[in-house]
């Protein structure tokens, strides 16, 4: 998608230097755009593990390309074993995303049989480059089986805003482009469809009030910032068409993990007679999980993101303030489960499904067991 | 209730100056104690709509102790027109919490039928001891029926101790002492009846990290720190045993309005089977209210409360930071109705009822029509 009109993907191959893959550091958004190098395994890991990347796809692609980086820091006859210590390394950052582990073992698979370390390196990289390529595909097709939801409720409501509340970032950002959630919103406003998007802030790292509302107004979307809180009372007042939200896993029977708060939202959907679709690239099933709330681990991450906010002073300058009595203790799991009973559809790049296992082996039938 | 091992009221007459009303400044709190001195009726305003006190029975003891102040300053032939005036201003500061309308009104209805100046400011100084005392009291009783609720969950979980959820501050800071939702939380606390506490953050204005956490410290009950968005997936898990919030006005059916983002844990709760109380003082009814969805005005506040969080720096100053685009659009709707229908019941100080008008107007049969 476009950053001041030019542009740009969340991670790409430097065209001089084909060792060097560079990322937008989101941490520093939206105040600031800043560009990242990773050389090295570590890294990667790094920039994973601290959300310099984030977001279910462009976590895999990310992992894709640290394999590539691997095995150029590969050598001799222990490199199967050296791609085997990066892979663990990768997959240990983060627990709940499952297009990490798929990235990883699908470089994996790729890699291990090959005789030459020349041949792994080529392969590494051609297959981290159709991961991210697969990912912006996907994408771009979501866009397309969504708008179509949109635009019928658009006439529906007879060319009035469509009202689409998000939860977190499920945009280009957190992918390698269009996004997951985002896609049929870009896809409708592109196709002169009007529509509104309700950001909700999403504490507590921020990423709708940083992320997806700088992306939006980077391609022109109207949408307003809102806190968690407030989603419920709007659904109650008739002012939320449809809720659209990604997944960073998705289990075969139709339970979505994603940021912490999604639930809470399915449920006033359902209170409220709101549809609640949840988007996602087929990279994000974990076919062998089926009940998302016993099976899928929950990362922990650290109670000061919760106690400390970062933004900018008045003089436009990064800093960090305590928010509570310093001795308090907090916890922060980082996402949370919607039970496919709470969902109305899932999209994918395969089309628009029930979150029933039936239905989604309609579309995936090479899952059948 | 205790700030440093010393008793402090949130509001109270100087004992030496006796046209002086005093005020912890709210907005200042976890990282400074600091008292602010009222005199004037735009002192009262400013401090109510400014969130220097806050919370349903603050309010209304705060407006009560204005009224005080009026009939210091008025004079002459014109006094109880200025009395209105005031009370009109005063009313006009925040239109969701009953407390405030209330006590007002029951000031005007004593005081504008007696002759003189000084019967007036005699019987104002009276009555708003009286509502300051009345508050007190009523929420020391909440605790005393709401401690039995969770005895009887301690006993259940033999003596394992029990997890309570609440949302935003219904705490001492809240009232005039006790708190409404913490009240039966401080009592168990004190009958030696393990608890823990959930405390949701409350974004906005953060009254939980800011308020609820210090409390809770204070009087050294354990408890953590989550975000809004965690209560859910906390529920999901088993960790949540009750939750326990307050309201700003109440209907005669049992709906309640109170922080935005209680409806969420409501619905949550009804999901997980998890017991979903409100403790409220008598003065939050409004009878002639029903529906509170569709009745209750919701209060709007400035958006630049949610693109902008104050905390502390580093070195230890107050430091608004930006956390958005600075051109992003924002709403702040202030608070939310919970229907009835996903309320266990309501704690008053006359004891437990379910949200239902038939079980509601049995503890207040004075209210029948």
């Amino acid at each position: 998608m476009k950053i001041n009109g030019r542009h740009y993907r969340t991670i790409w191959l430097d065209n001089d230097d084909p060792g060097l893959v560079r990322i937008i550091d989101q941490r520093r958004l939206p105040h600031a755009l800043v560009l990242e190098d990773l050389r090295t395994v570590d890294d990667f890991c790094r920039a994973i593990k601290e959300m310099h990347v984030r977001g279910a796809g462009l976590i895999g692609a990310t992992a894709g390309f640290a394999m590539y980086s691997a095995t150029l820091a590969a050598c001799g006859d222990d490199c199967n074993q050296f791609l085997q210590q990066a892979a663990a390394a990768l997959k240990a950052t983060r627990p709940t995303a499952s297009n990490l582990a798929w990235a990883v073992e699908r470089q994996l698979a790729t890699l291990l049989p090959l005789e030459t370390l020349a041949a792994k390196q080529a392969a590494a990289k051609a297959t981290a480059q159709a991961i991210a390529d697969e990912d912006a595909a996907a994408c771009r097709m979501i866009g397309e089986h969504g708008r179509e939801l949109i635009a019928a409720i658009s006439r529906r409501k007879g060319g009035q805003p469509v009202n689409i509340l998000t939860h977190c970032n499920a945009g280009w950002l957190a992918f390698v482009d269009y996004g997951s959630a985002t896609a049929p919103i870009y896809a409708a406003h592109q196709a002169g469809i009007p529509v509104h998007v309700w950001v909700d802030e999403t504490r507590p790292w921020l990423q709708g009030a940083r992320l997806t509302a700088w992306e939006l107004a980077g391609e022109g979307v109207p949408h307003t910032l809102i806190t968690d809180n407030a989603g419920g009372h709007l659904m109650q007042h008739g002012k939320v068409d449809l809720v659209l939200v990604g997944t960073d896993r998705t289990t075969r029977q139709g339970d979505v993990a994603n940021k912490i708060g999604t639930y809470l939202k399915a449920l006033a959907a359902q209170d409220n007679s709101v549809p609640f679709y949840v988007a996602l690239p087929s990279s994000t099933f974990d076919w062998h999980c089926r009940d998302g709330v016993r099976e899928i681990p929950i990362e922990e991450r650290s109670g000061d993101e919760v106690k400390f906010v970062t933004g900018v002073n008045h003089q436009g300058l990064d800093q960090e303030v305590l928010v509570a009595p310093a001795a308090t203790p907090a916890a922060n799991p980082g996402f949370d489960v919607t039970p496919a009973r709470l969902i109305t559809a899932l999209i994918s790049e395969r089309g628009i499904m029930k979150a029933e296992e039936a239905e989604i082996l309609r579309l995936y039938p090479e899952q059948q067991r």
